[in-house]
């Protein structure tokens, strides 16, 4: 079923530093895996020969990519109310926009739109939170689960400092949560899985957290929030957890910091300090690299040259709708941005973010979260996207290498549909 | 001829700071000037109610944008060595393809995939470098003439400090500019004036400025040039000019620096201090703003709320290929990103750039070196471009104000192509 050969001008990370770029080669796929790059018909071993072989001569195939971090009911206000202050921002628009949420109606014609954007994207898997409601939820990973596309997420906890039209219980937030939990198990889902998600320590009260890490002692579920995203937070959390040396010990010290080995997402961790840092480090907690909200939201520049250097987890993601953009190709072209002037107004020692090193945050760095994915090597899970750059028209064509016409297409067209996307072996269209 | 009224959702500047929105209104043009906005049918006067009427209803319909710096023979080579320092992109890759225009057969195929690509844009006017060769740069002048865009466009001036290949002698410089400013004379150009060009004071020698500012001086030819854009050529300069306080006072002693009248634009203004700032308000100079290429080049950020408040001449650039994007919708977005980053980082007392001001530096704001330009108010030149916004599908769809619409499109669609351009009243599709 999910076996067959691709035809064309492929590309996939090396390592961290380098690409390798195959012109004009084959690609094979075995029930869903990638069985590697072949660049003569001819050296295809024969029994495989028979299989199907899809012509994608001219255009681009790279690994499908990886948005760690978003929030799917704020994607139908992406690009609105730029010039706010995140306080305003969320009590005037998007608290109450999140909160029509609990009308499943309302909902459903919502992920529609979101899932019909996301399959044109690069993207072929994320992780996102959503609203507090529990059926929306699972409305949303019915939805994920038709598409193709691979996902966690996760049911949103907030029991305190949150408006009263957008808040839980503690008793009924971690009720619905085993609700979630068990109905998602029911559900046999293939291609989605639940993730908990307490909003941010703000929003949750220890006893909430001290739950879910209970739960997580317990389960090995996977979780994922915010952490130092802005200064102001980072104080209102020292208020909250005086005992708690960093933010991120906040979350350590309630057993939610991937201190049980189960995976971890942190989004932001624009100004982690180095205990912080430590920590993510010795427990494996994956950095979602959020570029384009960082700047929307005026937080400030994450030291991604820092990160890369002590071998931390590091991933990228859009968080929408901080963010603007659903595209994880226009992405890498912001955090090579950011990075450029952090290193001009920050920090001269931390050089820029190399368009190889962006590719590989965006394929392997937020891949390995679900597995082996983000490669097209052999033995990984077959995520590929084809991008055509034959209409990006330019005099020296036939001049450029395969890794400048990629580069040349995520600067300039990063954010066009993709033409052709497979997941897991499945070619979604 | 260029007369008619167009029915659609109308929005431009109504000052600095906020935006005039005319939801489903009308918007005449007569003799390809705008009459002004009537809300009702029944408002327009009877001797213009016989004009044909185009129904955009439901498109957004704004101003066209004018971009003040781009080099026209790097379009070829956006999006491409982003990882390059300054000096290895010139001198590798810049210098190089900017010497095959030589060849007028190249710069011919060259040239027409630029102005193809440009009519696509929300552009209606630009001003551009070339190159040093006449030939092309008057070929670019025939293709822009019969685009319908409007522009200012400059031969080269280079003969110091550049490669052989792609240097003049100081007599041949300005021979062949006057060669080329007869040559433009002679052919009537209804959409096209040409504007002096030195590349920038280091690849130009001390006499070949003083000629041209004396041919300023005779004639009020526009200048157009770069400043302040790194501090490593700041610091050349003041190698190269030691008799001068600052930057742009080499230039205003060579009467260049458009202290004779005549109109200036100096793309990029990142580091300039306070006396080059006087200067520049003194004498009327326009900044071309570049925050995609000051960013791409890791130049820094212009202190973009300082000049707003000091009332400078101050429009939005590309900077191709400097700046990766062909789109001023784009560079709006860029403008506001890299403003608040400044804001952050920088300078708190400096303000982000709103949505309303960036729109109104694309506008009015870059318009206003054209003449009475960039707005849709009554007496001004008709640049219009229609925007359709409908495949942006939302769940708010119907709870959104026009202005929320504008900024939504900008944001996620910015380097879309427009449906629709008008240049003083001529539809060019």
């Amino acid at each position: 079923m999910n076996s067959f050969i691709l035809k064309g001008d492929i590309i996939y990370s090396k390592n961290r530093e380098e690409l390798s770029a195959f012109p004009d080669s084959y690609l094979m796929c075995r029930d869903g895996i990638s069985e590697g790059v072949y660049k003569e018909l001819s050296d295809i071993p024969e029994t495989y020969k028979s299989l199907k072989l899809i012509d994608f001569s001219g255009k681009l195939i790279i690994p499908g990519m990886s948005d760690l971090h978003l929030h799917a009911p704020q994607y139908g206000f992406r690009g609105l109310w730029g010039d706010m202050e995140l306080l305003d921002w969320l009590n005037i628009h998007t608290f109450p926009e999140e909160a029509r949420y609990a009308e499943v109606p309302y909902a459903k014609r919502a992920y529609e739109i979101f899932i019909k954007d996301m399959l044109t994207t690069s993207t072929t898997r994320f992780c996102a939170f959503f609203s507090i409601h529990r059926e929306a939820t699972e409305l949303l990973m019915d939805l994920t689960e038709e598409s193709g596309l691979k996902a966690y997420i996760g049911k949103v906890n907030m029991d305190r400092n949150s408006p009263d039209y957008l808040c839980e219980t503690t008793e009924e937030s971690f009720e619905e949560t085993l609700r979630w939990l068990s109905d998602t198990r029911e559900r046999h889902y293939k291609n989605v899985l639940p993730i908990l998600t307490p909003r941010f320590i703000p929003s949750c009260t220890d006893e909430l957290m001290k739950k879910l890490g209970g739960l997580i002692e317990e389960t090995g579920l996977p979780l994922q929030s915010h952490l130092s995203e802005n200064k102001s937070e980072i104080d209102w959390v020292k208020e909250l957890c005086p005992e708690s040396s960093c933010y991120g010990d906040a979350y350590e010290g309630f057993g939610c910091f991937g201190s049980h080995g189960n995976k971890t997402i942190m989004a932001h961790c624009v100004w982690s300090g180095d205990e912080e840092i430590e920590l993510m480090k010795k427990n494996g907690v994956y950095i979602a690299h959020s570029p384009s909200s960082n700047t929307n939201i005026a937080s400030g520049i994450a030291p991604i040259r820092k990160y890369l250097e002590l071998g931390l987890n590091l991933s990228l993601a859009t968080d929408m709708s901080g963010g603007t953009t659903n595209s994880i190709i226009r992405i890498m072209t912001d955090a090579i941005s950011v990075s450029k002037l952090y290193w001009r107004l920050c920090d001269e020692s931390k050089k820029p973010l190399t368009f190889p090193e962006a590719f590989y945050l965006a394929t392997l760095g937020g891949g390995s979260f679900f597995g082996k994915v983000g490669s097209l090597e052999k033995g990984y899970e077959f995520d590929a996207v084809v991008l055509d750059d034959s209409e990006l028209e330019t005099p020296m064509e036939g001049r450029l290498s395969l890794t400048e016409r990629l580069e040349r297409y995520c600067y300039i067209a990063g954010e066009r549909p993709v033409e052709h996307k497979f997941v897991a072996g499945q070619m979604l269209f």
